[in-house]
């Protein structure tokens, strides 16, 4: 029974992620679709944007393994088998590595950063008086690892930090808001919002002009989620009239986003090629041989996705 | 017996520093210059940049309070009488703001930062590999409360963290040199080199293209000291080569910095108009109350200034 490798990457990166996995588990035979002589000996997919309708063929599959956090564009493919279970990559590192990206932004932000660089292009010397930390509020959706941890980090760096997420949370110094009825006062006298949501039919086109307008004027938004989350057109009309004052964007409903997508120029946006927490070869590749060695031994998979909620 | 307050800071600026100082000091008697009547009833001079040759003329002077924490532009001043003790401002916000300051660029510069604003401008769509923070080597110079604390920080953030200064320190979880002799090596293998040190007669031009060649090539550089330890032309010459590839400036030799200064417009340099750390009013006004009326009731003076030293 064999593992196959199903990726759309370019080639040198799948092949890196073959050797890496391949050294990772050498008792195991894993496969290219291009070496698969008999789809009925693949037992377990590992993936990375597969290609579409290969997963429907192979008749014993067992379970599938994304080297992606994010599973929402699998999910939204109809030739994914609905009865094989799904494993998305749960890595702390990744959820460290968000956390950090919420960090650099949320203080980018706090400190004016797009404003010294407006200011910088026009050789402007001029001081701005800087808040403190303590005297913002930063407002985190979405309390999975990722946001929780981001909560926290923020938490620690000494600004006001508040969460919402779709069932009721508590974490150390952190306001925690649930459900769609306290999405108003958890957005009333934000600075900044992070969307950091799993992307649901209950989410899908949350950042719109409706939650915009219940922010203070002037907040700032950040982006990290997904592109769905966020409705485009409403973003560049808060922008334009000053209800956002600036927003960091790194997913977008189409990717890689178009060259001649208004985003790019746009001067109260900072442009991010989807980079905010990237899968790390290195752990990823220890946490899916992991997965996959204790199900040879115990014969038990890894938590898997609810289909329903999409995580 | 009078406190003068002297400044060259805007006059609506001044104002608030006088309005505040009389509200947090309703006891003592606040003049401005223009209001004094006698020089001789002057005891105590609190000062933020104060014209030169006034200090020199009060010749009851106990003691000059300064409002900022670098004193180094004072201490040029030859009429700067030099029998009366000097006390900055040691203010733990002011801390905390410079290690924010230190936390914000070094993860900018971390995460690629610079490199995705240039392909943004391109609407140019490229993933850049990430590196673990714990992979990136940081060095700060200069180990008093701003660059303890800011190496702090960076260690909490999850970086490696050295720090170098003048007389031996031992931080938790940083990596301490000392010395001259010790530069050499604590240069080797930095990512970002971080200056804070102060401003003597043995710091003054340090950062340099001796050093620069220490560090690593593609290194970045941090500057919040003070513009006279860098040798301006030997920034753009190591931007240049290559051997920096991004510094972010906040202070220069001349500030304002000239509009037809190169570095504005470099496009590896982001530069700031001396904001790493600024006074926050609210807390050094507290500070400044605290220190005249421990003086007053104990006749005792806060930790002064050594004049050889410089701070």
């Amino acid at each position: 029974m064999t593992i196959l490798l199903l990726t759309s990457v370019p080639a040198d990166e799948e092949n890196q992620w073959l050797g890496s996995l391949r050294a990772a588990l050498p008792e195991e035979e894993i496969l290219l679709p291009r070496d698969m002589n008999d789809k009925a000996t693949v037992e377990l997919a590992v993936v990375a944007n597969p290609p579409k309708g290969v997963l429907a063929e192979l008749p014993n599959l067992r379970w599938i393994q994304s080297l992606w956090a994010g599973v929402d564009a699998l999910l939204m493919d109809p030739t994914l088998p609905e009865d094989v279970p799904l494993v998305r990559l749960v890595d702390p590192t990744l959820a460290r590595s968000m956390a950090e990206a919420v960090a650099t932004h949320v203080l980018a932000l706090h400190r004016n950063l797009p404003l010294y660089a407006k200011q910088q292009q026009q050789a402007k010397w001029q001081q701005h008086i800087l808040a403190l930390a303590s005297d913002r509020e930063i407002g985190v959706m979405g309390l999975g690892e990722m946001g929780a941890l981001s909560a926290a980090q923020l938490h620690q760096l000494g600004f006001k930090v508040r969460g919402w997420s779709r069932s009721p949370k508590s974490l150390a110094g952190v306001g925690c808001f649930a459900g769609p009825e306290s999405l108003p006062a958890f957005l009333s006298g934000l600075d900044v919002l992070v969307n950091l949501l799993p992307l649901t039919d209950e989410t899908r086109g949350i950042l719109s002009r409706e939650l915009f307008d219940r922010l203070p004027k002037g907040a700032g938004l950040i982006n990290f989620g997904r592109g769905g989350h966020q409705i485009e057109e409403d973003i560049l009309v808060a922008l334009d009239s000053g209800q956002l004052s600036h927003a960091v964007l790194d997913v977008f409903s189409q990717e890689p986003l178009p060259a001649d997508h208004a985003f790019w120029r746009h001067p109260d946006i900072t442009l991010l090629p989807h980079v905010a927490a990237p899968t790390n070869p290195r752990s990823a590749v220890e946490i899916v041989a992991g997965n996959i060695r204790c199900y040879r031994s115990t014969g038990e998979l890894p938590k898997t996705v609810e289909r329903l909620t999409g995580y």
